[in-house]
């Protein structure tokens, strides 16, 4: 039995969580619901919403996808006017339930609850600090560290307790914290994951991406700017700037691969960008092709881009299964490439002796595009052009994107292009350069590239190894 | 609490059945199931298996999607190098689990099975016969009446007594039938309805879409011919043609709307064929404007079409939610166009201040055209060009798509496009003609495009109301 | 992974049913799903439940307990005033749903539906004969059988039907009809199985075993006699006996094992009768003991008797696990007797040391009171004096009970009691005797022991093999 | 909808938990899982095991029966070869997940898994402490008050930590810890909650009930003594007893309803203390009657007792439904008593006109023997004798077993037992006398009797109300 999500999945980037926050509106756990359901991308392992009714705080979170975790019956229990929920992409099975997001915790300050989305880089260090000091640890979240600090912290009221223990973090976090009196949302000072504010009624939300406010008929109002902690209290929203300044960093991979086409990618669409892409990517890797064709539903527009840059028609050479997402039984007698064959199917009158320029929007590790490649030509390609709309991913994510140790990235491994092309199985092979790229993003903010170009933000690598595996297999359970 | 599948699907056209066949396959019920996985578009209601070991049969069917039917335990008992399956859509609630396919029955003559897409326009007639001369029914299916008959026939054997009763049977009927001896599967004289046939190792396979067949890495042969039966015994397949000759009617909605694109249409794919179904619509319906979208998925071919032909650029500016299809809560403070919102979300940044061509393939009651118009005006779009790849639909179906009433066609009751056109809110509405439709179509075979033209084949339309309702209201439980 | 349920189920002799109906009650379907509910211990299989509200019929049935198949939901359709439900017992997997009752049909007659308790001993003879006439089955049950029989009957009406096709079954059958225009309960002549009528509210309710009013809160009034038929029209019901007269052979294994206790058994409860059959057991087969022990629950009664009626203090010996009925995984190192020590527990001090005399109901194979003898043992009871509550068992049931082939039944394999002794492994064994049973058995009425006797009733016994193997493994699939 | 487990259960006290340990078996989680089902009675809100290979442990806990919990995969993940588990019964529905156990914690001092069957009486003291040093608390459970206690005890070693925690504790703990070094068993200085010892092949297993070792096929040792901690490491397991000496007060509710009737209470069986109890009873409250009956399942012992010492006969009188525990749906036309009806059926026959005991374990609020008494009554009763195996419930307790209010405990607001009875409204009522009851314990241990004498040990009442509530309402959640 092999589950499909987990199968080309292991190939791509993850991003570890989406996260929403609903104030001041009498449904507001449905609305978070809603939301949930529209960053399901983001994170599809668990999820989880925390409500307030300005005393109590209520939770539910559970193992699933949003639909499956929810129903009007345990919605109903979550009573009040604001809530945040958590949905959350992780690696290991057996801590799927008590790594479920929000986190709900007492202190001597209260009642309190945080969702998260990123990676703190001293995570490893902050926690040994905390153990040392008599903490206790019943996840491996980075979000536990945090309520830990802001208990531990010694200060006159929660806003300093939080941003004491804040100032002490060095990473990536979006985050959104409830506690009866009100709901706060924030961004690290360098601001590398997304978070949007937007307005409802007499109430606001927020969310990690646009496309969560248009299914609840909320109105955009724009991005966080980086540092920005924005409190909701008393009806009001009130923006300041605690940290000190710094260059931002957003997250490039948001744009080429993570966020839903139709987020906001500043003032355009994530969509748009990703056509522009495709142009600029057309411009430097041109092919001489009957067809361009995506590797659906990410690459798509890139696709498009490509297609209108160059003049070479746009096809559909592939199609991607709908019901992709739940367990699939193969038979005993492998099918070749079964798992690839199970999400794609190739259009062969589309494809057949046709020379293919084939768009993707990154390559990893590489295999998933040696299966495409495979499923193209026995599909009857004559040339596979492969081009792809983010330069060669050389080196790990320290900032919140799960990615594979820097041995199976093929980008850092690979001697050279050549040798990429050779694996991959293509006729000719291309990237668009780390300056296309620069080319092409709105120049009015700073991006992290640091996954294409190894300069890491203030030299923010962790000296050892990948925090995640840290946490995870060094201490964790044993 | 609203069933999404439920919501949008009332709107379109709906076919009732996929089909699939194995032959002489250890893991024949396995490979059944991938195709019916494949063929899942065709039917989300029920789904079934039945197969043979050459002495038994053994049977296994629920109500469901088919990752959710069947489990490696419940495949483990379809035992057999033989299989027949089925995926079926159907409209009542009470009847689900009784309707589901394959049939499965013990007669005088042995054990049978039957699996049926199509829909037999004397049902009634012979169901009353049939109910005369004492038989009982279980199911409101057609398929049970083609039991019956092949139970009354007094024939020598069992194809005699499976073409004396077909002789009988009016309508379209694309049918497999498995015995213990072996496995049939045949199309009625008109050949409405679609199967095709493929080879797998020493076996073969036969589906209603050859994308049943890529899943399985079969190779696809060719369509039957109208009428066209294939025994597959003793390891052998022969084909014969029983019938008189009759003018082929291939159903045009194959092609428009219900397969899916990675299927073929003859010698080529039903995405290339809607690609120049688009184009044609350019051609006959051009447009001043800035962008093409599709309504996704399945009129992205014809967007594309129509944009290549056009010159305008193709854009995405409608994204369809990938977890569509399951149970979804509503605030109670309902959220404007919900249904359809909770499906597509329009990308504000792509459509703000556009002259937007939306291309659909059809209008059926223009209820979700409306919506859809709706949804792109409130994201910005300046003019909406409604194009649709199909010519308005004006006549029930009574070959197997399960049609609205004429009453609620609006294709039927507008006066005239322009009609249409203010119903759906667009500042232009254009059709494909039906000879821009029939230009584009392979001239290598006939169809049956009644729906459209009102010309139905023979004049087989029944003289009453429609078949299904008669059955299923008049006379079922009471 | 082992379903405890199977596991000593196959050890006892299986009823096939349980059967209810509603007549003139605003809540039928519900009372019908209270009923069912109390008589779930005669059938763990399916259940199902028809109504009507006087025009149409509403079915819902399925695999699965009562509590898990019927929910306010699918009880909110189940409409109208009558409702008659069904739980059943079977033994083959493939077939659970397809021959779930109660069984719903059209014919000319219009539709019908039925619910049976029993066993028709011709069925294979009529089941031929029908097919010789061109009907098709669906099911292997006797209740299809009957269906055809109705709708080829040509009769004028329906009640000629019904007892012109009753007329030719030879068996055991208590009936529910159900019909748009009423509802009918009926016995066969014999009056094999039970069926009880009772009074609630302004209407009627019938069911297999009194336990099903008492949860209704009906009044209970009576037990139908042999060949009774009670119809329930315009509000009233009206009894007659359309059969030739018989003598009554009620089966006296319901008294002995499958009744529940508290239900009644003429005028006296079951619980009373087992009581009785405990004394004289105790009278026949006397022990010098310490302690009388039971086997839990169907046992309790006929202990206490044995204790009441020889002195010797009765003890809770054995204590019966209340989460029995679920998959259960057992450890790789096979634990001794596990099957039997997840059922059963021996209460080491209650044992230890003692002379224990142990009651069960019945003995069929035998090996399950064997691994009771173990258990004991190992719990440190010196003796073992393992007393049967019924004589040995020693001939198939033809009549509705599902036994194991006779070469099976170690009463009738056995040379004598004593090689049943020692295969078991008790100290000494005895039996009540058929003189003693019927000593105890109300005069009243009739009885069939012809599992014990060998005598059958009319010297009904088939000719060939079991009615119920001819039919599945002869014919059915394939 | 009314879940039926929880309608009755309200009604009787609750025990909080069941912990189980098996060290050095290679199938330490399987066996663990065997003890659980065993230990179901004692808590079926939530189950988990968490296990241990010597390097790392491995969890898996959720809300449901242990049954539905554990599965062949979750168990297969589930390592090495020692391992604890836990069900737990609570009262709040948010908190479920959250509360289940096994904590797992990692700490400086590494990882650490912990079981509790008890109740801290200054966990709100301690908790109010652990916050101001600045600790978190995810759960409600005093488990997690104990961890935190370890983590910040500053001790050299983990068993200093663990013995400098435990010596600030007070109330009532029994506990199993697993470390990747080995497993701890204890029990607080009084010895308020069982834990006894066995042994299985190589290894050691501990377990709240002695029931939990038959079925492993286990052989139980004895009971821990008072503050006896067992430490199993190196394959060995080493008593010590680092308490200062205490006087024993073992829960006697433990005896008189909780345990399994099959478990050992010292060198008895808890069956064997219950019949004694009865007939003590019996004694002290005779009446002049026709038959004695049970409130089943867990007063029938005490009922045998009853009849063997007066020498009334004993009778089942009512019926307890085996499928209780599922949720239920009850007619709309409300049917009398139906909650009590659905768990119990009255057997008339045995009732009608009969002088009649009924013996019951105890009273709690009294609601559920009113409607025991109905029923009776309604069953034809003649005269209702009610005896009661236990004292008067007239105080709350604080060690573990979740009692209602005092408020709603009828043994204490009603003025004397007279008044108790006419709101029972049995004829006579009688309860045994605390000296009654002392006489048929062993004199072996001491007693906690303070629900029935308000004597509690050491005085240990806390101050103000219920630890529980406090905890619960007035802090966690706001």
């Amino acid at each position: 039995m092999l589950p499909l999500s987990d199968d080309f999945a292991r190939e791509m980037p993850h991003e570890e969580c989406g996260i929403v926050g609903v104030y001041n509106h009498p449904e507001a756990a449905k609305l978070a619901y809603l939301g949930l359901y529209a960053l399901q991308h983001r994170g599809q392992e668990s999820a989880g919403i925390v409500s307030s009714d300005g005393e109590r705080l209520y939770s539910h979170k559970a193992a699933g996808l949003v639909a499956d975790v929810f129903n009007e019956k345990n919605l109903a229990t979550l009573q009040g006017d604001c809530a945040i929920g958590h949905v959350r992409y992780s690696t290991t099975g057996s801590s799927i339930s008590a790594n479920a997001q929000p986190i709900l915790a007492n202190y001597k300050g209260g009642t309190l609850s945080l969702a998260h989305n990123g990676n703190i880089t001293n995570a490893d260090e902050l926690r040994a600090e905390l153990e040392e000091r008599g903490a206790i640890f019943q996840t491996t979240t980075d979000t536990e560290i945090l309520v830990h600090m802001i208990a531990q912290a010694g200060a006159r009221n929660f806003d300093e307790a939080l941003f004491l223990s804040l100032m002490r973090l060095k990473g990536a976090y979006s985050l959104v914290v409830l506690r009866p009196d009100g709901l706060l949302a924030l961004k690290d000072p360098r601001g590398f994951r997304p978070l949007c504010l937007g307005k409802l009624g007499d109430g606001y939300v927020v969310a990690s991406e646009s496309c969560a406010f248009d299914i609840m008929n909320a109105q955009y109002l724009r991005e966080l700017t980086p540092g920005e902690v924005i409190a909701f209290r008393g009806g009001a929203a009130r923006s300041s700037k605690p940290f000190p300044a710094a260059d931002q960093s957003f997250c490039i991979f948001e744009y080429i691969y993570f966020s839903r086409p139709d987020s906001m990618a500043l003032t355009r669409s994530v969509a748009e960008l990703r056509t522009r892409l495709g142009a600029q990517l057309a411009e430097e890797q041109p092919a001489d092709a009957d067809i361009v064709i995506a590797v659906p539903d990410s690459s798509t527009s890139a696709a498009i881009g490509y297609s209108q840059q160059s003049g070479i028609p746009y096809a559909i050479g592939l199609v991607r299964s709908h019901y992709v997402g739940r367990t699939f039984i193969e038979p005993d007698q492998n099918i070749r490439d079964f798992g690839a064959r199970v999400k794609y199917n190739p259009v062969r009158s589309v494809l057949q002796d046709k020379r293919v320029v084939v768009v993707d929007d990154s390559i990893v590790r590489g295999t998933t595009s040696r299966k495409i490649v495979n499923l193209l030509r026995s599909a009857g390609a004559r040339e596979i052009h492969f081009r792809v709309s983010a330069p060669p991913w050389k080196n790990p994510c320290y900032f919140g994107i799960d990615t594979p140790e820097p041995s199976k990235l093929i980008g850092a491994t690979a001697r050279d292009n050549d040798e990429i092309r050779k694996f991959v199985g293509a006729d000719t092979l291309g990237f668009i350069s780390v300056e296309g790229l620069q080319k092409v993003m709105p120049k009015t903010q700073g991006y992290c590239m640091a996954c294409f170009t190894g300069e890491y933000p203030d030299g923010q690598r962790p000296s050892g190894e990948f925090t995640k595996d840290i946490l995870e297999s060094g201490k964790r359970h044993g």
